[in-house]
């Protein structure tokens, strides 16, 4: 008998059979026991049909009426997964964000949970009811409604899970849990039993898209176990914990591989090696709006230095422009860029602990004479940026190097 | 500078451009000087398809959670109306029922209003800014979502403007006023300026459906002068007030000329004439939920009497298997119907001072050898069954008879 926080995504309740599917599943884990919060986020394309409503009103649409328009698609559904339940002899009952009170900020459209008040649901808990909350939304503390921007759902699921305490929060997906690496690279992909929230954070912010990185990291504040599944088929999922050593078992070294066409790498050549030259350059990219991932300086031979950064593949052209202008000011040799370039990075706690991990990597892509333009590393994950076209390659190659893969299947 | 409560239906905001038609007229209002708070339905359409999901989930849908589903239609006209008043560079705040805090009771589905807090739109009207309120629905004391039935939005308007003690309480819709008689009947058919709360009264349960009789009876019991208007055309539109004598003017005798389709008459005949028949006759009836209309009980001969009343036309068929059932129990030597026919009323709180009235009635019908079936009274009213081929030939001939006609068109 446990408590279960299970969030279901837009997929999931994106139609009367899917609602009536999350409906049954909510009902074997009731019938075995298990007192259940559901938190839902709006119908598939519900939320883009009520964007395009808002912009043929107001080209920028005031925010805090946005968010009353946009409140409403998670509480349709709220309201018919709680008529489904019903109708399979299962008391249930909805809450929108206000009616729980998840107490949010003022920030509309992005607005952060400060408190939840969990006494409605733990009495209806009690009461043997399968609380329906809505996701993504919340109430600020004068009563106006706010959402917490998309994908929040998961935030509320994880907020609600922290707050009543639950065993464990749910995310119920189109994917059956998280892999070694994506699947439609490398056919022996192995799903992960288990994975850190540190380890999901460095995956999920290098392009595996099962969750939220904002959920995760909530989840890893409040030491939540977040198991990741699919609502479509059954299975035990990836869970997401504080600690994933098992009992008596050898930590893997590296747990993934993760990767990134998103990037493009400016490099401003033979700048004068002086304190200050890196705020020089990145200021005003920052001041652009402009987010930088990564950063290398190396040392430098007679006076000067190369300095290389990475950004978002769509913001290339601009971050470019603005580095030419600047280019005399910094009294720069050259200004150079490339957009076809991706990152690969092997994520894994197990190498805080493991000596030679970096090098196993270097060998495997030199194995397939790779040719590594960047390295940058942290205590858990080594990125490496190459060649767009040797990304599957890549992959591959490292996915077999680490023995990543399920032994049943040939790579 | 009057305070204003204007109340659009589905109709007039069932797309972006009507929405957007609203924006302007509420502008024009707004730029006049004129404090206002709109009242707004779901777009037309929206609630069909709200109750169709609903169906597909549960037989008989829950009632609590039907709340919940159905006010998400006005929440979206609220949050979009508000986004078109702000592209107007109007200051405008959107309030679900929760939000103002209209407290109603627990029935969901057929709420009652029980208290209006309206501290927080007052502010807002005293900063100039226009307050857009989702009409049909409240919230209980426990903070459940309701809703005050179909139509419920009339009587949020209505109810707003007692709490507010507005100046005016306009109905948008889509006639441009209360007539004398339905156009489609009477070609001279004439917009009333004024009429009374009973006179609407009466015209409004005798098929004239401008406006939900709750919501005029509410007007009337807080003393809301009610103006019925057109979304589509500008013009006065007709007034509902407590008293439409002007000064000088002589009250006409009667106002107008209502009728009903939906009558069916039954009668039982020969029943004994003894105390407690006609409770004998009729708890059958409302013990099925049968709303009986008109009942007639002529005096006796030979110590019987033949005992008549009319219920909806719908109804007919069970009405009349009911009195066959029990036909023998009360003695009856027959019980026969007939769903052919139709209701006619003349309507003016003028008739309560003009001798007369019932006769100039029974004397134009009678010109047109129309036979009358039956006669009901009331203070303000007279009406008729008659066989419902004469139906037109009858209003036209009394709408005549009265002199309510455009004198500009020919009758």
């Amino acid at each position: 008998m446990a408590l279960l926080v299970q969030k279901y995504g837009g997929t999931s309740v994106g139609s009367v059979e899917r609602i009536k599917a999350v409906a049954d599943r909510v009902y074997k884990h009731h019938k075995q026991g298990d007192k259940i919060v559901v938190v839902v986020s709006a119908m598939s394309g519900e939320t883009n049909r009520l964007i395009e409503l808002a912009k043929s009103m107001q080209e920028d649409p005031d925010k805090r009426e946005m968010d009353v328009l946009l409140s409403t698609g998670e509480q349709v559904t709220i309201a018919v997964l709680s008529m489904a339940l019903k109708s399979l002899g299962i008391d249930a009952r909805s809450y929108t964000g206000k009616q729980v009170r998840i107490v949010t900020d003022s920030a509309h459209g992005k607005a952060r949970i400060q408190h939840i008040d969990t006494e409605s649901m733990k009495a209806d808990l009690d009461s043997d009811r399968v609380v329906v909350v809505a996701g993504f939304q919340g109430v600020d503390v004068q009563g106006n409604i706010t959402t917490l921007g998309r994908g929040g759902s998961d935030t509320t699921g994880v907020a609600l899970a922290a707050a009543l305490k639950a065993d464990e929060c749910q995310i119920y997906t189109d994917v059956d849990g998280v892999y070694t690496t994506d699947p439609r690279v490398v056919d022996s992909a192995r799903r992960l039993d288990k994975i850190t929230f540190e380890e999901m954070l460095e995956m999920a912010s290098l392009g595996s898209k099962v969750l939220q990185i904002r959920s995760v990291e909530f989840a890893g504040k409040y030491q939540v176990p977040l198991r990741v599944l699919s609502s479509f088929t059954d299975g035990e999922g990836t869970l997401i914990t504080t600690e994933k050593r098992e009992s008596g078992m050898e930590q893997p070294a590296v747990s993934g591989i993760a990767f990134s066409r998103d990037e493009a790498k400016l490099t401003v050549k033979g700048v004068p090696d002086t304190p200050g030259i890196a705020s020089k350059i990145l200021v005003p990219i920052s001041d652009a709006n402009i987010e930088v991932d990564m950063i290398v300086q190396n040392i430098s031979a007679d006076g000067t230095t190369d300095f290389t950064f990475t950004v978002h593949r769509n913001e290339f052209d601009r971050a470019l422009a603005i580095l030419k202008d600047i280019q005399l000011e910094l009294g720069a040799k050259d200004v150079i860029g490339d957009a076809k370039i991706v990152k690969v990075s092997i994520v894994g706690v197990g190498m805080r602990s493991h000596a030679g991990v970096a090098s196993t990597m270097f060998k495997a892509l030199a194995l397939e004479s790779i040719n590594i333009q960047l390295i940058s590393t942290s205590e858990i994950k080594v990125s490496v940026i190459i060649d767009e076209k040797y990304m599957e390659l890549a992959v591959r190659s490292l996915h077999s190097a680490f023995e990543l893969g399920d032994s049943s299947t040939s790579n």
